[in-house]
């Protein structure tokens, strides 16, 4: 398909009609940074979402898949600096005291707002500053990017992006998951579109583009309580609605798509401590779910992100990532390269010149395909290097 | 069952009657180093292995994989600073000449010479030196030492044990799966016994004790291309067969039990940059495969690793590392405790001493406890903890 989809200059959650957002500073974070916001959209909207499948759920994560099962919502509140995480029955009631602060702010049902938070887990909210700070967001037309900075933990950068695509827009925003300090790595995403989007195709939509976007970045393995990626359609647009099977389907997906890949290499480009975005393609698979594993692991290797951290054209690292991961493969089958330039072939090392492959893996993005030769499956996934202030991050906190 | 087996001082391979190894620097790891030995029997072995899974598996792997089916070796042939992995044809060509070079020096069949290799991928092996030096290995009645220091890689200390019970002796000795310089982790470990073994026996007991000990340890999470662990038993201390089921069997089960974590231990103590062992013990878990993989996630977790470096009581990332595993549980009833300290009861904070906590963590031995509350299986793994250090020496390589 041709591209039908464009990247909108400075684009956010709030391009798309009818999104307004903001936040403000409680002090739940630390200094004087925005830390607590609302997402609002005039119009009802169809919304689904993906949650953690950490078996430890924050409850924020509980309350808002609850009020998912209608397949609705109108606002999302959302804090970083406490993940809401681990505080018993405590923890869900300041959620739904949360929700329900923005709810009147607001003035929508309760019931239409979800609620996400990020970081430290075991503590519990200052629900007395959230209740004095809430009437206090000012809610607008472009707040988007003020909410985007609300949300980073260990974040360097807001990661925002909006696509227009067949007279609607897609806007997304996402923190990375590089651990929030000093606590948990948690991903959180949240998209928005003025498409007409029926409710049961949204949830199957957002899957995919989850699947092959956000589900295929790693920076250290560590799945958080508190993940979630959630996409709210209001229809302000008009047109068409978009239902599964249509060829409006199809550019709605595409541009779905374009705007999950954005986030995701820009939260693996904003890995804690990350120096290079690291891409992995995998082709050649027998199964997808092949491509998928061998990719993951790769990426995930402590061994291959030093590697890169290092410039070092380590390539074995690579193959025997590949070999425990559990994917179908022949070793004296594996053709690799890094940056392009062939290392291994059938297997076995192939002439290179090094100082190129150091010059790619010395720059901002490294790129490694590797061919399984064993069918036509195919996957990438993103990731970042491994780098000394990684560890320094995570091993500084309260002490 | 009562402790009948006693460590014995300055124990290795070589106690067992009728070992003998040695060891010479070949000039294929750096340095003057010794990185090439024979470990050889005076009697034939009964002999078993447990080898790498990773489908990316290198010559002498696949060669000792082969030699081992008939149960019987004689000798082994070791050598460090290069894996002979990936190197296609020529690496099986090299893992047999080493095999030959060896019988021919010590006297035995080549069918009964296994080989392990451990270092960089994809180098081929220096044929000539070896061809030279193999003979020049003086095979003396203590050489165990020797050849714990020349299996050695980015291991400080060589790891060597032997436990004396019931009539005869187990040895051993391993190399860490901290990861060679500059290349892979690869846990090599070989075990040597007196004791007269039934050789389906031997198979089934080295299983049992490498599945709570060498299955138990994680160092970064990367398996390598040359794991291998090897039990020779020559029955040189006479007496009673050890056959499955009888006492005999239980007494040298838990003498081998106790080299084997003793190694494991050692092992994570000396994993690349470690300052700290950590033990995780996983108990109350549904199944033991439940405990086993909640045991081995926490102490993967890079998160809980750098926190523990850091001297961190961040519990938060070892419930979540637990939710994340797999492993049935239910976040309203963990109990965690660190160092014999509890910080979470029915899956919130318990009030705890936090400089208690700390100093504990300061310490050499980091020990935590995780109740899942769910059943009777418990597991236990070891790793260390992540620091700047260990990054530093795996992204330091050919550049």
């Amino acid at each position: 398909m041709k591209n039908e989809s464009d990247f909108i200059a400075s684009g956010g959650i709030t391009s798309p009609e009818g999104f307004m957002a903001g936040a403000v500073s409680a002090g739940i974070k630390y200094m004087n940074r925005p830390d607590l916001g609302v997402l609002y959209s005039e119009a009802p909207c169809a919304a689904a979402a993906v949650f953690s499948t950490n078996k430890v759920k924050a409850a924020p994560v509980i309350l808002s898949q609850l009020r998912l099962q209608d397949g609705r919502a109108r606002a999302v509140v959302i804090n970083s600096g406490c993940a809401n995480a681990c505080n018993g029955k405590q923890g869900m009631k300041d959620a739904m005291g949360m929700a329900e602060l923005a709810a009147r702010h607001v003035g929508v049902a309760v019931d239409d707002v979800l609620v996400a938070s990020t970081g430290v887990i075991g503590t519990v909210l200052p629900m007395e500053r959230i209740r004095k700070d809430i009437p206090e967001i000012r809610i607008i037309a472009d707040g988007g990017h003020e909410l985007a900075r609300a949300i980073m933990t260990t974040d360097t950068v807001p990661k925002e992006v909006a696509v227009r695509a067949g007279g609607f827009t897609i806007g997304g925003m996402a923190k990375g998951s590089g651990m929030i300090h000093p606590n948990l790595a948690t991903m959180l995403c949240f998209l928005t579109t003025d498409a007409v989007v029926d409710a049961d195709y949204l949830g199957a939509a957002l899957k995919e583009a989850v699947d092959i976007s956000l589900n295929m970045v790693s920076i250290d393995g560590d799945d958080s309580t508190n993940d979630m990626v959630l996409i709210m359609a209001n229809g302000k647009a008009g047109g068409e609605p978009v239902v599964a099977g249509s060829k409006r389907a199809e550019v709605f997906q595409e541009a779905l798509n374009k705007v999950c890949i954005y986030l995701t290499r820009a939260i693996a480009r904003d890995g804690e401590g990350a120096t290079r975005l690291i891409e992995v393609n995998v082709s050649g698979a027998a199964s997808l779910a092949d491509a998928r594993i061998a990719a993951r692991t790769i990426v995930s290797s402590s061994l291959v992100k030093a590697a890169v951290h290092g410039s070092d054209p380590n390539w074995g690292r690579v193959l025997a990532a590949a070999g425990r991961s559990g994917a179908a493969l022949d070793a004296d089958k594996l053709y690799l390269e890094i940056g392009g330039i062939c290392l291994v072939k059938d297997g076995a090392p192939a002439p290179y010149d090094n100082d190129k492959v150091v010059r790619h893996l010395d720059g901002d993005e490294v790129r490694m395909d590797l061919k399984l030769n064993m069918g036509n499956a195919a996957a990438t996934a993103w990731g970042c290097d491994l780098s000394e202030e990684y560890v320094t991050i995570n091993s500084e906190y309260t002490t």
